[in-house]
């Protein structure tokens, strides 16, 4: 109980400060606890500052798996994981800082921390993107190599879109996760028709 | 001349080392000058290293643009763009690590180096869209809203893509930039014709 008011505090010191502005006396403050107990429960400042990422990580991957229905056809799961995952990090940008920026900017082993979070994501895309080629169209096949990218690039979007829908006044969990969709799947859903943008014929 | 050496070798050093295990001594060696040379030339680590970014950046910028003729298609442009983008980083892996990686992940004074890069393209890519846009379909016009954030999805899905690309053995640059491009353009090629993917119906 008392754990978990610590990290919130810390969580909301260390996104909207910062990890190096970040105070230990600040974060006990807020949570209302003396700071030798802060450093009873988290020994220092880079222990604390871990915590908080892997409660933050573990808690959007928790909220975009809950969000989708295996079962459902994959525009729906799409669909249904990246409101998911704006959603959350509309309602957690304290958290989605810590995460995407903090956690990223402050050296190694605090970015592989987040990088383990990705990985993990990424690979739930790639599954779902798999299978609604194969659902799709199952001859040619989409290669394996080209999924894997589209992942990634779905990713990437999602990360960077989270980041501008939080710094921009009146965008919403849903626009952000419908700008994203319009853009992602219409280009995905004309992939797995096996309608491709075709390079202009140039030079060799 | 000799600052382009030692420019050459800390990308180098700093991309494949990363900031923190990188050495003066090591960087001075493979420029082939003295260490004292290298602090005579720029004061410090930090100093060399905002160096690399602000190289680096320029001529990441400067390739895209390069790569671009106003005046085609949106669509055209587009693919030139993705492709001179994708060119560069795989040919400087060094240099883009030093952007999308290390600038990132030590710190705000070389954070907001790369920030300011971003933005110009960011830019640049808004622009793109909104042309594409005015060109497709005057009535309605894709919401200025809109466009901007499909633009950070966009530059978003092609930071990612990089560096996915260039650690995975045999993905060449052109690759990168027809997946990414039938990822968004079929994508944006449909928002332009005004078909926009329809969410499904669902309880207030």
């Amino acid at each position: 109980m008392r754990e978990r008011q610590m990290l919130d505090a810390a969580v909301r010191i260390f996104g909207q400060r910062g990890y190096m502005a970040a105070s230990m006396d600040e974060i006990a403050e807020l949570a209302g606890v003396s700071k030798p107990l802060v450093y009873l429960y988290l020994n220092s400042k880079e222990e604390l500052f871990t915590a908080c990422i892997r409660r933050e990580a573990a808690a959007l991957t928790e909220a975009v798996r809950a969000g989708v229905r295996p079962g459902l056809p994959a525009d729906r799961q799409l669909w249904d994981g990246l409101r998911a995952f704006f959603a959350h990090t509309a309602e957690h940008p304290d958290g989605w800082s810590v995460l995407h920026l903090q956690a990223r900017t402050h050296g190694e082993p605090f970015a592989a921390e987040v990088a383990a979070m990705r990985a993990e994501i990424v690979a739930f895309v790639t599954r779902l993107v798999a299978v609604a080629a194969r659902e799709a169209h199952r001859d040619p096949d989409l290669p394996e190599h080209e999924v894997a990218g589209l992942a990634e690039a779905l990713v990437g979007a999602a990360e960077s879109l989270a980041a501008w829908a939080n710094a921009t006044p009146g965008t919403t969990a849903r626009q952000a996760a419908a700008t994203l969709m319009n853009f992602a799947w219409a280009g995905l859903g004309n992939l797995m028709r096996g309608e491709v943008w075709t390079p202009p014929a140039e030079p060799a």
